[in-house]
């Protein structure tokens, strides 16, 4: 009936603490099916429930308070319901939470202390984009004082910037910025998402930039380049993070020991692009290119279809129906998850790991 | 990449409207994977956000209100995200929930005046079990209001007592029960799970009993038995109506014409158990009654270490022991959804649909 081969790793129990969303794939509600279509039990503990992302300029709902979400995980304590093996951490709304999120994660890690390789944290430290912080400026360093126990991070470039304090404008202060993660916060994986340098061409393509530190702290830098696909999306990066965590638990499971070493961390022998957390972000960017793709045709079908309905109304003009084609396009552009789900499960890499 | 015959219905866009556990299966969390996994687009909106269902006897968490269970979807509305082919309404925390879920679904229906067969709700009428209620009392006299606007109801045999006025004692009293829903409040389909009348053998069998009425209000009565499983689980309604939402449709687009008729009423030819709600409840069964026997197994194996791990520590005795073995037998019986999703995909139907 079931058979243990639909799935690329044993079953692991992942804790998800997240946004909800009603309509639409981001947060907990991109990473929790993400996660669960690839075979991960998965505890979504919801740190928002909005109606709808924040790129359609407006939305209902509520955020959980930072006791909130600690009385959860406490719910959980109290049934003895905290055995995790991985957990994963995205948007938080506020400083508290930040550390209320930090809490949960030591306890975490704190039951596995005897067990090493037993609990992993992935943690995606969102705080903004493009230059622009979108949190309050207090999340900084409440980000700041936690990395330090998380096992991969999933900054963006400026996230990356804002917690290493360099700047990134070249393969060199680039790779200060990793080595001040490394050696500084002791974070043993790091991947940062979409890097933009000024070289030629560059706006073709989108830069995934990683490295795993040596027993030294040294880094073993890597980059998987994809061509860019022109049109925005929102969830990307918590559906980047969801894969990342099956697919190195997938990679790291297929060296012998290696899941038992603390952190996952590979031996010092091992190369930049044959660590596992190379060959998980292989398979993960083939995932999202093939379902992103899928999307884009989508989305430009749907708005297609759109336009013409609006000419044959005669509507089209005006502020009113500015904000509608504004929410029409984010509503087209959302990914087209559930539907491609075998993009996730069987993921074709064409874009492999190259040395940085 | 992905194939359309991966799924066996195309696109649906359902609201599912119910709670929200962290860890486990219940509600939303228990229904928001069963419809994705078989293709289902699903705008859960969660009522409640608890730590894990009751079943464990503790819980931490917090309900939604009915006003932000009513601004959310508000929010829905004001960016054009209110486009949805199915409701999934179930457990509700009280009168007010009941009433805001009813205004949701009657503007869902109010759009689709058009359009007919255009939305269908499922409602679970979740108020009691065993000749308990576990609502407010007010809850009743909510839901008796509303249930004229669902298209297929799932009370269980307390509920459609409750609802009906008749007690269930034979199959003429339980005739007299679905009859009374057909003709007081309209209810087109009816599906009354967990029947148990006083018949030699039946502790070994569970019967599922259903109806779609026929244009005179009258009952098609069909009911599907399948071998009891000894243990309680919970979630196994929310998954019921979850399933049933997706096999309904299916059944109904294999009738040409049929989803395009006002409630997918079946022509009055059609007989009890050639009717798509048997056809669905059918395959429903086939799919519950596989992932139950895998949880029942992995449950006992889990409960047999939990036994012999207390008994190597010379515990297992004591209030405190007494707790934490009904907390880890709470935990055993969760449903193993994740990994027996091609139980959930590809029903094998043992169990047909008979006359009652």
């Amino acid at each position: 009936m079931a058979s243990e081969s639909d799935f690329p790793i044993p079953e692991t129990n992942v804790l998800a603490v997240a946004s909800h969303v009603v309509y639409g794939y981001v947060g907990n509600t991109m990473a929790t099916f993400v996660m669960q279509s690839l075979g991960c039990e998965v505890a979504a503990l919801n740190t928002v429930q909005f109606s709808n992302h924040l790129g359609y300029g407006q939305a209902k709902g509520t955020r959980a308070t930072a006791s909130e979400v600690t009385d959860l995980y406490q719910g959980l304590q109290d049934s003895y319901l905290d055995s995790f093996d991985m957990m994963l951490s995205g948007y938080l709304p506020g400083a508290a939470s930040v550390e209320a999120v930090g809490a949960i994660a030591r306890s975490l890690k704190l039951k596995a202390v005897m067990n090493p390789g037993g609990f992993f944290w992935v943690l995606d430290p969102v705080m903004g984009d493009n230059g622009k912080l979108y949190v309050a400026e207090d999340v900084v360093p409440a980000y700041k004082k936690l990395i330090m126990d998380a096992d991969l991070i999933l900054p963006n470039q400026f996230e990356a910037e804002t917690l290493s304090g360099v700047k990134i404008v070249d393969i060199e202060s680039l790779k200060l910025a990793i080595t001040t993660l490394h050696e500084q916060y002791r974070i043993p994986h790091i991947l940062i998402t979409s890097i933009s340098l000024p070289t030629p061409g560059a706006s073709e393509f989108l830069s995934v930039v990683g490295s795993s530190a040596t027993t030294s702290s040294k880094p073993r830098m890597f980059s998987v380049r994809i061509p860019a696909i022109n049109c925005f999306f929102s969830g990307t990066g918590d559906m980047f993070a969801a894969l990342m965590l099956v697919r190195l638990r997938e990679a790291v499971n297929n060296v012998p020991g290696l899941k038992d070493e603390a952190s996952w961390v590979s031996n010092d022998e091992v190369t930049a692009t044959e660590l596992p957390l190379a060959k998980a972000c292989e398979k993960v960017l083939a995932s999202m290119h093939a379902v992103l793709t899928k999307t884009k045709e989508r989305r430009d079908e749907e708005l297609e279809d759109y336009r013409k309905k609006t000419e044959t109304l005669g509507t089209g003009v005006g502020d009113e129906d500015e904000k509608k084609l504004r929410l029409a396009k984010s509503k087209a552009a959302e990914v087209r998850l559930v539907r491609n789900v075998r993009a996730l499960r069987d993921p074709i890499v064409e874009f492999m790991a190259e040395n940085v």
